[in-house]
């Protein structure tokens, strides 16, 4: 039987000379691979308190909406500035060269709202800092941050002491 | 109990003065809200035979993942230019100022399947008229589009004959 990793398409020299891209779409174009990377991520959840999915554009939406569906909870997108219609919190975050910034609307969480945070890749971490920065700005709490990847050499869990978090395939190198 | 059109926010004059803006992320931010969009949606490919889900970034994604995992069906991401890194194939296709170009990989669409396309909303039907397009050149099949919204007066149909096309919410004017 096919495991999790084996449906990654692994891309040398992507996007730059000397990274490995890993690439989640080959694993979502095949109906095992999709059902496989939804069920391990639900598995990393069982008996989580939790009361709503938060994922980032653009790949945590297509991890975080499944799993919202299947636990029955509300999906908020974390967008990239100016990209959501109304009210929003707004925080900027370092890249390798200059800021980026991502925004959640203001009613999207509730004070005390036990929050999931998905995403498809953690590597430095920076944005799901500031995504977890904006949960609790609004009176949010992290219930668990959960990844299908993590690149272990990035260290992004350092980023994020404190949280809970778990992934379903570890990576060593860039 | 409520509809699904009471969960949408209607933001008038956004992003610009005469437009309404149909935002679907407050739909999908209430639990009620999320299931009964995906529900509406899995109703309406009931018994059709498919193969696999392509959705348009990004909030094609929200909606075709809980689909294909609901189906068992695999999701193929149909993305901006320059997003996606393996070989691809491309489409130009015209805006209201200018001209943008979808891609989808080559191997994420085999000859003689039935794809079911999946987006938020149809408005004129560009994006989705140049991903049908793509489909086909991979030799691919449109089995169905279905839509959560429709803006019926910008008639994405038209521009969409001959294809099967589904939308659960329906809204007239701009």
């Amino acid at each position: 039987m096919k495991k999790l990793e084996d449906y990654v398409e692994n891309i040398v020299d992507f996007p730059e000379k000397g990274i490995i891209f890993r690439d989640v779409s080959s694993v979502f174009q095949d109906k095992d691979g999709l059902k496989l990377a939804i069920d391990s991520m639900l598995k990393a959840v069982e008996g989580l308190d939790f009361d709503v999915v938060a994922g980032t554009e653009s790949r945590g939406f297509l991890l975080g909406m499944p799993i919202a569906y299947a636990l029955n909870k509300g999906f908020v997108m974390v967008r990239k500035k100016g990209k959501l219609p109304r009210e929003v919190v707004s925080k900027e975050y370092e890249l390798e060269y200059g800021t980026a910034a991502i925004e959640i609307h203001k009613d999207a969480i509730k004070p005390g709202d036990r929050v999931l945070v998905v995403d498809d890749l953690i590597a430095t971490g920076g944005t799901i800092k500031a995504a977890a920065e904006l949960i609790e700005e609004l009176g949010g709490t992290v219930a668990k941050m959960i990844f299908l990847i993590e690149l272990e050499d990035l260290d992004g869990r350092s980023k994020l002491e404190g949280y809970d978090i778990e992934s379903v395939i570890k990576y060593k190198g860039k």
